[in-house]
């Protein structure tokens, strides 16, 4: 489709929508999500704040699509073309420079392990896709011996992953911890196969 | 003080409360903390639900206070006097089988992360003395040869319990991960020196 052509109601709608998904994105990482956050996107879009949830069912859709858009942005921090252990460090300073998405990361991973909450398919796809995405990258290095194969790929794939959810709570509450320090301790430490 | 002696009305008030926060711990182990819960909390303790929040300053520190219990009940998990690598299988394996603590657990973490949260001293202070505890109980095993000493006892120690609670946030979203297993290859192969 030429971009000079007349589009339909919808095609603007879907525009429109993506366009209060890129925003929010990029405002909830520094000026968190809650409170004036929302005016603020708003303003950049130049809508009214209530227009914005016309393009979502509701204000948890409009934040999962927000999840969903930092997941899509985090592939391509640190330049690699697929998720793999050499990414984890690169993301999570990415993580500390946007604290406001991180918390928001956080607290509805939690919030929607309740099957009723309106983000819970969306966690639980990510989870699965997430673990048999890096299980497939540690496989590979476990085949060309750069990472130990006394522990199955798929096992490791979901410690790596809990290491990382687990740090990043542990730096919401201390600024200190560092969460690259850590991953890499993990990945160049304890994950290479031991000497013989 | 004597059992029998007349107490006061303040003793009776620390009595009731501590009945609240160990019933109000056993029926959220397995019914949640929401809805009907409360209720019968105060069915069993003998009160109107509303009379549970006068021994609290509201309903967070109650929860709050269920959840410094159950810390205090996993010490006595697995039989062991000190908190250290060889309870966490056990403990999780318990978190399995208490699905609305669990969850409790994983919510409040998350959400308490703000600094205006009424329980986000308690989790501040809850991971610098696990970290800690942890960290000595590893030192000390690092010094007997027993886990690997190339990284840090405090990064490790971290690490351990960012597994513990990463893994916990998968099992809330998928029950066929089995937590007490990939915290038993961490601690049983990864955690171990390598062979020289």
């Amino acid at each position: 489709m030429s971009p000079s052509k007349p589009r339909g109601q919808y095609a603007k709608g879907a525009e429109r929508r993506e366009q209060i998904i890129q925003t929010a994105t990029d405002v909830f990482a520094t000026e968190g999500f809650e409170g004036t956050a929302l005016k603020r996107v708003a303003e950049l879009v130049g809508v009214k704040e209530a227009t914005l949830f016309h393009y979502f069912s509701g204000k948890q859709e409009l934040l999962t699509a927000v999840l969903a858009e930092r997941d899509r942005r985090s592939r391509d921090v640190g330049g690699l073309a697929e998720f793999g252990l050499p990414n984890l460090a690169s993301v999570a300073e990415r993580n500390e420079k946007e604290p406001g998405l991180t918390t928001l990361y956080a607290v509805a991973s939690a919030t929607a392990n309740d099957p009723g909450h309106a983000s819970h398919g969306y966690f639980q796809d990510r989870y699965s896709q997430l673990v048999e995405e890096l299980a497939l990258d540690i496989g590979r290095r476990q085949d060309a011996g750069e990472v130990r194969s006394d522990v199955a790929a798929e096992s490791l794939a979901r410690l790596v992953i809990a290491a990382f959810d687990g740090l990043q709570l542990q730096w919401l509450y201390d600024k200190r911890v560092d969460m690259a320090a850590g991953l890499t301790e993990l990945v160049d430490v304890l994950l290479v196969p031991a000497k013989s």
